[in-house]
């Protein structure tokens, strides 16, 4: 009886644990960089018929010869199964899902002139992070008006840099699509052993939080710049992450999300992690550079992104002492000393409003 | 008139700034170690009258003439005003508001065995970090059965390595008390240009944020020790966060607690701060070491804590999977590496329940 019990009770849990969504897919991956490699890696992992769109010819023909990547983390072998193409239309030929690690603000782009290629029924999942700048909007917002019809989008985002994905080092990511089953889609397409995907229906918030950790990052490196440590920067990361999430719901997002993966998440790898360009741009900051110099070396995503956030904030109203102090620095309007003199000035509170 | 209006503003603005609580009071610092020399350092330095116990006298005597402390953080010089001694009726005597640096372990036994010299309209703020083990219950509880009366208590807590403090590193804690007059006055009492204090009434949520974070610095160092990434640690620090925010609203507290500066702010601290003994303990069992061995060289708080936290999770019947990993890995009865097999390969499903 014991026996029968335990073996009704393992084919119950196989049960509702099998999932037919774990058959093979045809994937399409967009874009030949970083996490590009990192995504077409996962799928080909997972055995789906993956097809990857590159746009240099050179690299795509070496990719699918040697299967390596040239160009970047040409140390990882990929799995057997991978097509890469320079080709768009045949990238994107009959596939279900299809991951873009685009650039972000190439994206819309994108979207608008090759949208006849990109198959109406298949989820459309971006792993690019940030705002759309030419337009002051969500990305989403963006993708969805140059693809000038419905189209199911995801968004995958939480703590992960592309090296330590192929490396197999467990990481754990959030998947967010209007619809839970569309976002299921993507999580068991994904899923393996050290790659575990969480699903969300908040859009909002997995984007915001993606977005906002640049300018949040060039906020750190002016810290370390400013030769302050790890309680300042803990301090940062914690009320930098409570204004989002304040931001986060005046823009219809759940508070929540600011607190996982894509949130705070995400933020810590960045504040702690590598030096990225963010945070170096915000280190050169505060040792006394200007942004024009530094801006002519290299592209810093977080700068345009924390006026756009700045302006967010401004239409709602809301009051965002980092996030204003961040753009105000990067504006020229304030030096580091003085912001942080006025920010540890302002009159004490309580941690979380009493109502 | 525009003038008029302008001064009338500022003066308003000052008004509701200024602060009856400011005035000088009489403070004493219990403990002569690294966080109690911080803590003395910080209450001198707003002029409040300061009286420090130390249990060494000699310790007591060198820090009164030379304002150093021999024994810890010996390069900072103290400000003027302190007062230190080994005798504890004298340095409790008139006492308005105490700051207890004890080891959490002995702070119950310390009230038990002074408190007709606390006196009992002194506000008395814990700053050590733990569950009382000897009981297995919060160390509020602890400490108000050994005061045998009621007494006003307040847990400050959040990112703070001491020395930092004292180097002015600009520095953000929270301080709780069931009522918010009584964190106010120790927000006041404390709070500068390089220190800044929130105040709360969410108790449970600041003392449980900071005795878990030292399972789960067990926890991020069992990470680095098998040899992973930043990925995975702040994957890890995120859904543990999640599991101290279920347990902490299961306990009476807030969620936005462990959001907060107690909450993920220390943890973040720890996980990727200076190698503390938890983290260090965490380390070495990754690396095959038995715990036995670990705790035979020397202490290490976060182990009895997971015990604790654990018996805290089966009583609500809660199903908090890292926590009782990393107790389980500590009794044994799991290594590592089975540990994140079984994690990683838990059914898939939402980041957050949907309703």
């Amino acid at each position: 009886m014991a026996a029968q019990a335990a073996a009704a009770g393992a084919a119950f849990e196989q049960d509702i644990h099998h999932d037919p969504k774990q058959k093979p897919q045809n994937v399409c991956v967009l874009g030949g960089g970083n996490f590009g490699t990192a995504m077409a890696f996962l799928a080909a992992s997972k055995s789906h018929s993956v097809r990857w769109y590159c746009r240099d010819p050179k690299q795509a023909a070496t990719i699918t010869s040697t299967r390596r990547n040239p160009r970047y983390l040409s140390d990882i072998e990929l799995p057997e199964g991978l097509q890469a193409t320079a080709n768009v239309s045949e990238a994107l030929q009959g596939a279900t899902l299809v991951i873009s690690a685009l650039p972000a603000q190439a994206t819309p782009h994108f979207i608008e002139k090759y949208r006849g290629d990109i198959p109406a029924d298949a989820i459309f999942c971006c792993t690019s992070k940030g705002l759309y700048l030419e337009e002051g909007c969500f990305l989403s917002e963006a993708m969805l008006r140059a693809f000038q019809r419905p189209q199911t989008l995801a968004f995958l985002s939480g703590p992960s840099f592309a090296r330590q994905i192929c490396e197999r080092h467990p990481t754990a990511l959030v998947c967010a699509s209007a619809k839970l089953a569309d976002a299921v889609q993507v999580q068991f397409a994904l899923s393996s052993k050290r790659f575990r995907v969480y699903a969300s229906q908040d859009t909002v918030g997995v984007e915001l939080g993606g977005a906002l950790k640049n300018p949040l990052a060039i906020g750190a490196g002016m810290i370390e710049g400013a030769g302050f440590g790890i309680n300042t920067l803990a301090a940062f990361v914690t009320r930098a992450t409570r204004e989002l999430t304040v931001l986060c719901v005046a823009m219809g997002g759940r508070p929540e999300t600011i607190s996982g993966l894509a949130g705070v998440g995400d933020l810590m790898l960045t504040a702690f992690g590598d030096l990225s360009r963010n945070r170096n741009c915000g280190l050169r900051l505060a040792k006394g550079e200007s942004l024009d110099t530094i801006l002519q070396s290299c592209t810093v995503e977080g700068v345009p992104t924390a006026s756009v956030a700045k302006a967010f904030a401004t239409k709602c109203n809301l009051d965002l002492p980092l996030f204003t102090a961040v753009a105000m620095i990067l504006d020229g309007r304030l030096n580091v000393e003085d912001a942080l003199d006025h920010l540890m000035s302002r009159p004490l509170g309580t941690e979380v409003p009493l109502l």
